[in-house]
């Protein structure tokens, strides 16, 4: 799992979260930085530039199946066509996850900018009409890694979406929220996804699975 | 995972093909024979008479997670309502796996009578507009556990649905035919989907990411 | 028409709240209670236990066309399958008859507990996107059954559904209310469809059309 | 029921068709002929012109309830907006028909230059997905009105429908031809919707029920 | 373009917006008023009575192309069949503007009586998907003309559909507003559509590109 | 325009066939070719490869609005979200004006290679259930811009989407092939879309209204 960003934070982060994992014997989720990447990915221009480096990096570091650590998927069409094993993206693991667990889903976006591209990757999965709700918690980065000064606002975001627009499962839209997710889940009774973590989960299925025109 | 019907080597062909998976440390599938089931499962009325049966078979033997092992799904959202742990039926789980794998799936039915049934399901979870197809093997019992007598004509039914329909993706619509996945994903190079392999893994996806509200 | 549920003041109501229909000469509805029925139908174990009975019960009385007076179809998929002629299920043709008569409805659901098979039974007919809203009444039986005690709440339930979530047409959840749908009709303006009266209507058109392939 | 066109013969033809529906008493029919309208109705301009007339025809004539007996719905629209009594067209009446007899349906439509008026109201009505194909008989006058000329094509172009375009139900897109319901049904096996049969149902099932807001 | 009332002063407001557009050498547009249509066009019937003087006077009046400048695009589908040349409805050429500029779009009504008839012309194009809501404004024709009685209104209306309904893209649904489009959209901050201009640019690119099969 | 790849004489060939297009005074359309691009445009690397460079070249090169001239449509995200002016892709305003034209439309794919790209675009568009089909052309460079040698082999494939695949209207997927579009109208008598021309009139439909929110 390859972080596109450059903060190491980050990456512990979704390490962190992915820590509740148990695989099976012989499997391993390596979690990697992207030395190059900005500090963050927040607009379009941070999106693209990182698309090109991120896939030269899995050419560089083979692995039996790849996730792209980033809510905007940057380089995962690219991936796919070039590289011979599984490409995940977790915003598209996150987004297959909630469409199984309920009928219509929320995503907690960090901020307003990050919709669009939230909005353009559910329609071209063909979810569109399963999407409640993309509403901005618009927190600061020092907020938001602290769970004590930003769960509350988390929680409220999702109850909205949960009780104004619908919403039956919620998904969580960055890689660092997921320690928050067990306190969401309790407060609001509705499933809520990590998204590194449902990546980890499909890159095992996939891998178990091995389905054929997949990698 | 509770095979309804009565025929313990249903039971073992779907045991066999899910020992193709490793499951983390800790992690067990049992595989059950619903011994007052009928010997196979092809009418409604067979479906209907092995609903209370199956609820209760998984009342009096508790486990973390059931997946009930036939592809009508018998009793589905009555053990959903009354157990308190996640209930997964292999035909729901085989539809959720098809739409993470391509635009439109196929379903290879092995009689005519089930079709309605599976139109159905695949309705009722709203994925109408992604099943390209759903044929008919027409093979009787003999044949359909012979792989040389049956898998000429299954990868002729899966060409038909890939070439014709436009399926980019396959689910065997019985538990019986897993064996024959590698021969038939080799043969048409598209992703073939066993309905009990799809159910053992999503079973380890809810007990492992312990989404509420599931269970 | 069966009701089956074992209550005759059910079957009482069905019947009276027909009784405003003119049929042509040579028409006659038998409205009949299972007696091995629960009282009430209000889980998914209620709806599964009677499905075997009802389907049973018309075997055992033969009719031109049979209709399953409970708001959950039990046995509606069975008894198509065994019976040789229509078989009506009260649920089915409420909603059938509904998107004729407006463009979104909304189902007055007794309880909470049936809203998720309402959902259900609404996307396997392929009309999700025409359901507006399912909201319950949450009235006791004895308030249920007493106009005065029950039509405010009614007709609030009705007016939020019609106000806020854009029903132009309500259907009653249940096929004890009948007797409320002119007061409904009235303080609404929008239509409002009685399960058992669409059934019988739609039970008229068959036996008239005769239809090929539909019993 | 009112003829928009001036051919008595095929006001009989409705009139004959409809014979075969048994009224409750007190219900009645009466089947008459726009005098001012065309011979046929073929084209846009048939169709403009006699929209007036028939709200006009209806204004002159009280009734309980109308229906514009013309597969175009020529003045369905002003008609319901003038007349305080249920208006019922034979083409909406048919298409509602045909969406709870089947999954798909095809239209057997006179002429090629209907079908993009047929697919304007059934786009217009919400069923687009719903509609499997519109082929045209292309069938002259004669052969039309003839049934052992037309019913060699007619059941030609219904099997096509059903085979090659998936229609499991089929609708008569012409008034004309209802005499011919027997024998296609009888061939295909699936149900076949005369809209003339369709309205007389559907305005005595308005009237019946009495649904608010409807007229 | 036609206008199909008889009010000289709606054509000047249609000519005076459209007076902004900047066309091409050799490319002219005429405003024309039906001096037999009525004042205003407000309910069915005086859209009726209009398609057939509409079309002959597009016969008597010969253009390279014809734009029906009324919201309800009377005798639209009649042009388009007689008329060897492309015919533009405002109506229409405003939804499919507004379609290429958001997602979801809002119709500014004139009045509450109108919205089934725009409701039905959505539906026909197929987006009805696309169309958040559709508003009456309510205002009388004096008001109406005023831009300073009638904006406080019109940007009241258009908030609550981009706030409440969702709206990214604002339709005028009515000829006579184009001049209140500026400060709207300097209000709102969203792409407000004319009907007008929105129909001379399609007719200036359906002239340019010369599209087989459009006329 | 900007052609994003480095070859002048497809720049050439889009600067003829928009060289048809009579443009009001003021208006100008400079062609101008990405010296950096690679020769062609085949694969997902190439695309993504150009994107920083195109969306550099906008800035570097002001201009009221912008083309991207290659039917991948490189940058435009990345271009809307940081230029304060109109951005327009070719594909996408191929696809918007094809809508426009025809119920559902067919896409002549250069090669297999860029049908995948194709459906994530049009599914991002919302435009999934439009598209009747996308069928690869599989010719050389050297034949793709020789009209002799090409045509009867466009006309071919043309054909059979709008026969087999029933797609009403066609759009070249690639902006080299306009010259040939007159033969291919000709010859199939559907309307073609060029998605070069397109993009000049949605550029100046945009430049004249002026819609708020667009730049």
């Amino acid at each position: 799992m390859l972080n596109p960003n450059s903060s190491i934070s980050v990456t512990q982060r979704m390490q962190s979260c992915c820590a509740t994992i148990s695989l099976p014997a012989g499997y391993h989720v390596d979690f990697r930085t992207l030395a190059e990447g900005p500090p963050v990915i927040e607009c379009q221009r941070d999106v693209e530039r990182v698309v090109l480096p991120v896939c030269d990096y899995f050419h560089a570091n083979p692995a039996d199946a790849f996730v792209i650590g980033c809510f905007s998927d940057p380089g995962l069409y690219l991936a796919r066509e070039e590289l011979g094993v599984p490409v995940i993206g977790i915003a598209e693991a996150a987004v297959l996850a909630a469409v199984g667990l309920g009928a219509r889903f929320g995503i907690l976006a960090i901020k307003q900018g990050s919709i669009g591209r939230h909005t353009r990757m559910v329609r071209q999965l063909g979810y569109a009409d399963r999407m409640a709700a993309d509403r901005p918690l618009d927190l600061g980065v020092a907020e938001l890694l602290d769970e004590d000064l930003s769960i509350a606002r988390i929680i409220d975001v999702g109850r909205r979406m949960r009780d104004e627009d619908g919403a039956d499962v919620l998904i969580l839209g960055c890689a660092t929220m997921g320690a928050y997710r067990p306190r969401l889940q309790a407060e609001l009774g509705i499933p809520v996804v990590d998204p590194a973590q449902a990546a980890v989960m499909q890159a095992l299925t996939l891998l178990t699975l091995n389905y054929a025109g997949i990698a």
